[in-house]
């Protein structure tokens, strides 16, 4: 029996490796994850760096959502051009960009984010108009940041920060980067307690000291399967509205809670060796990979449907990249369904690298889903 | 004593990661390419996915260089519209694009790649002006293709070619990406080796049967380690212009023979453990990854002088990659040289991922390089 194409016949003009989006799915992923907020007295503060997109945006706006996170300046710029005018910058200030931080200064209300004496010294030298400025904070993940033990030197940064006119300490950013290198839920959670426990020095700390700060804490794994926040003031993940293969391995979110898949055309079948070729490579998926039992992954396969799409199984999979090749593994059951011309829907490791490497995606509706331009 | 920038002082104005050519160092790596294929009586047809930019593609022009490679359609489009009027594309024809192939193949001499009857039979019914038509063979890669020794499924692609009018049996391509998994310079010369007699009995075969035709090899690795070509009438590699950190680790090119560095602020130091942040992050750089000893490498870091680059020295290097972030392991010395907002020279692993990611890059004489835009 022929598929008949209804809602997703936009898919019949797709002829180069597309995004799509499940608008449905990542509506249903940003309430949850408010709800939670909701549920645990928390502000939300959601990260915009996965999606990039002002449409995407539109659904939280929609949710009353007014506060959001990005990844750079020229993020930052996108989105208050699009009239979001409380933007928070998560990554440590880079000071050659200070002119547009104080053209962006003057539009909206800010936020940056320092972990040395330095740049403080250069934002109060720099700076022409009022910012809130949050400290980086080390929970355990080591990529960067102040130990959030380390309270002297919070105190030394404080009392710097708040002696400019223009500057005003507002809080720390912990992102626990390491829930992603866990291998089970469990393994998640205990990186998440163990974080809560070396934050609770710092809360009680703050409450006594600068109530009206905030600590903020960003990763997607453990905001997904945690319930536990006694440390924190702040959600601010980004990868939970559209999820992806890193996070259903973590096991943060289910199959169904995958938002995203980029539709790459096959070019070749080489039934002998189970393989499909796809086009579709490291430019267009990234080489984001990850390792299920002893197997590397750039990616999990399933098939588009008339409504949005089916992960067939996951024994179906993207087992190596190349600059504009994949080669993807699969079941003989699903050879024989495909053929040379036809659209896979691969579920892409990190749904976060795939807008600045694609460009603008479309709804399983077929509306366009613009996004920034990186460049 | 303060290094005074006087040929690169443009790089004051970088605020952001920014990919950087030494064009002088592109062009003696072309001259040596191209010397070896004349030296070898071989076509040269070199690949322009490294560069993707119709700048770079000037040095080829002046070297006389008429014919090229891409690696999509939509980079022959990009070099169509630049001039370059003979152009293959070597990746499986994504019968997706037939209307903008029609449209190439009536305004460029068009060679496209087939490896399978299907979409010989696709072409034969679809195209609508003469093309070139090559055959993907495998000589051990594994990736795509056909076995190079099964003449009797060549012979009856080409049968089939050539009853239809508009297609020409042109050849087969060849690429030995297996190479990139070599450990040695020597490993390398020994896949090449074993894919050179692989291919001898086709080569024998095709100067009997169809001594018009040509095969084409394409990787870098063993074009530059190799002075062997006894199989083979074309060479096609592309990575060699700009060179990389994976060429580099293989011994296919010395560190002077690297012409791309990616210049990145530093955000953060950590003097206690050896680290820099970087902004640059797995948006800018790939995540593409090698592994030197039991390291996993995303970079190397040097340092601009006056008139380019130095690779201080490998055991400085990215360790990690996040979104926009890069971990840095620097030795003492050199961290002491660095401060917050200079700009490291990062050597990309894979510099054929770069212009996709970075969009336009700049010469080390601050000339701008302008690149395909990718969507």
């Amino acid at each position: 029996m022929m598929i008949t194409f209804v809602r997703m016949e936009f898919l019949q003009q797709t002829i180069r490796p597309t995004a799509i989006i499940d608008m449905d799915i990542a509506k249903s992923n940003l309430n949850r994850m408010h709800q939670k907020a909701l549920d645990n007295q928390l502000s939300f503060r959601p990260h915009f760096k996965t999606h990039q997109s002002t449409v995407v945006g539109k659904l939280f706006q929609d949710a009353g959502i007014k506060k959001i996170t990005v990844s750079s300046v020229m993020m930052a710029e996108y989105f208050a051009s699009a009239g979001w005018d409380d933007i928070t910058i998560a990554f440590p200030v880079n000071i050659r960009e200070i002119d547009r931080i104080n053209a962006l200064a003057g539009c909206v209300e800010l936020g940056l984010l320092v972990e040395s004496e330095e740049v403080v010294c250069f934002l109060a030298q720099h700076i022409r108009h009022s910012i809130k400025l949050f400290i980086k904070g080390d929970a355990g993940y080591g990529r960067t940041g102040i130990e959030v033990e380390n309270l002297a030197m919070m105190e030394r940064l404080i009392q710097h920060t708040n002696s400019h006119k223009f500057l005003s300490f507002a809080g720390w950013l912990v992102h626990n980067g390491h829930t992603y290198h866990a291998k089970t839920k469990s393994e998640i959670l205990s990186i998440h307690q163990c974080s809560q426990k070396k934050l609770m020095a710092l809360y009680r700390w703050k409450q006594k000291h600068y109530p009206e700060t905030i600590i903020s804490l960003g990763d997607t794994p453990a905001l997904s399967v945690s319930d536990s926040f006694q440390s924190i003031d702040e959600l601010r993940p980004g990868n939970f509205i559209y999820h992806d293969v890193m996070q259903l391995v973590l096991g943060s979110c289910n199959a169904e809670q995958m938002a995203m898949s980029v539709a790459c055309p096959v070019v070749a079948k080489h039934a002998d060796r189970n393989e499909v070729v796809i086009y579709g490579g490291g430019v267009h998926l990234s080489k984001e990979s990850i390792t299920v039992g002893q197997q590397k992954i750039y990616g999990y396969i399933g098939r588009y449907t008339t409504s949005g799409w089916d992960l067939h199984s996951t024994t179906n999979y993207v087992r190596s990249l190349s600059q504009e090749h994949g080669i993807v593994k699969v079941e003989p059951e699903l050879m024989d369904q495909i053929n040379i011309g036809d659209l896979l829907a691969v579920f892409p490791v990190h749904s976060c690298m795939i807008p600045s490497l694609l460009g603008e995606s479309y709804s399983t509706r077929g509306e366009t889903i613009s996004v920034m331009r990186n460049f």
